[in-house]
């Protein structure tokens, strides 16, 4: 689960800096995707390296696979708050905004992200935006309620589509066993009504927007980091 | 989803020519991949053109899918039974064994398949083996199972791996919202013995290995088809 693209060494650099965050007797919340991967990674030396005692609560199967490869102990929300929670986003704005989802975990994402004391958002430059929308807005949808969902999303004006699979026939099944539908808006005007909105409509488990829920942002770069 | 492969033509010939065993007041088992698509396809054509009357079981959200776009009824099992499942594979040996699962549909296939009185196989002439294996055994498994059920894989001489996605992070999950481990067998001695074996193994749902279950082997080829 490597990345192996050419901003990897940036998605490196935002992840190891996350690490130097957390602190012995934490418990973390852990993000998904290829430059939380590098967290979590960094997290796993340190406990060995240092002997720092910390938890994870994974937000997916991925982000607990490599957990267990590390050597993370695992809790859970039901045992546990978050101290620290760090993920990463598909977009992040100059409010600190974030599009997320398009490794079809934002809702245990947010569920874990939304109970941390504090949200670190780690991202290579490439994810920073002026205003969110380029990205479609991952839905998570009851399978049942698709086509429904579909209709209201058209009329809130997004062009629709169920992601489609690679590796399986037919539509993409998140971890929680739902379609993701990937909603294109001409424009997003304010993040925070849309995530209230796009939760209103029955069918709807969760959506990709993120907002007022970040504490800092670290951009990775080729060569180092900046943060906001 | 239609497929624009170059064995495109052999997938149609095969499921057009198998669209015509099916009768007026048929119940029609629906099965996934890429082959099954132009057999939904053709009696979606048969009910516009002809006026047939038939119901279509579908195998996963994929052909639910499909028949919707072409004004198939849906029917479920809970409430008929079915006179003729149609569906593909992945690998086809000379004694009508499979290996189904490459889409990771195989359980509710193997359901809809074995319940139906006629099973029909359609396949391009890639996949007819003189003996099963090259293609790994999907195995569908419950997600909290899956290191021990590798464990038990492994000690049948199989090398395994959880089939990971493309389209979100993390493994696939199928359309009952579990894991696929895919388990390459040296050889496969006999497909019947190794079928009942892999779901004796506590937290395997279904494989993928489909034994003495069908009735007739279509192959498309470039230019027609051929009949088994």
């Amino acid at each position: 689960m490597k990345d192996t693209s050419s901003n990897s060494s940036a998605k490196k650099n935002a992840g190891y800096k996350a690490a130097e965050y957390v602190e012995d007797g934490m418990v973390l919340g852990l993000g998904t995707g290829s430059t939380t991967h590098f967290f979590i990674e960094k997290v796993g030396m340190r406990i060995k390296e240092e002997g720092i005692n910390v938890m994870g609560i994974p937000t997916s199967f991925q982000s607990l696979l490599i957990a267990k490869q590390w050597n993370i102990p695992i809790t859970t929300l039901e045992e546990h708050d978050i101290d620290l929670s760090v993920d990463g986003a598909d977009e992040v704005d100059s409010d600190f905004n974030l599009i997320k989802g398009g490794g079809a975990a934002h809702t245990k994402e947010k569920i874990v992200d939304y109970a941390a004391d504090k949200f670190i958002v780690i991202v290579d430059e490439s994810k920073v935006v002026d205003e969110l929308g380029n990205f479609p807005v991952p839905v998570e949808v009851l399978p049942d309620a698709s086509r429904m969902v579909i209709k209201e999303l058209e009329d809130m004006g997004a062009s629709c589509e169920i992601r489609m699979a690679q590796r399986k026939d037919g539509p993409v099944i998140t971890d929680n066993g739902n379609f993701v539908i990937d909603a294109k808006f001409d424009k997003i005007e304010s993040p925070a009504h849309l995530e209230i909105d796009l939760n209103a409509i029955p069918g709807v488990v969760e959506n990709g927007i993120f907002s007022q829920m970040v504490d800092k942002v670290i951009i990775g770069t080729d060569d180092g980091t900046k943060e906001l």
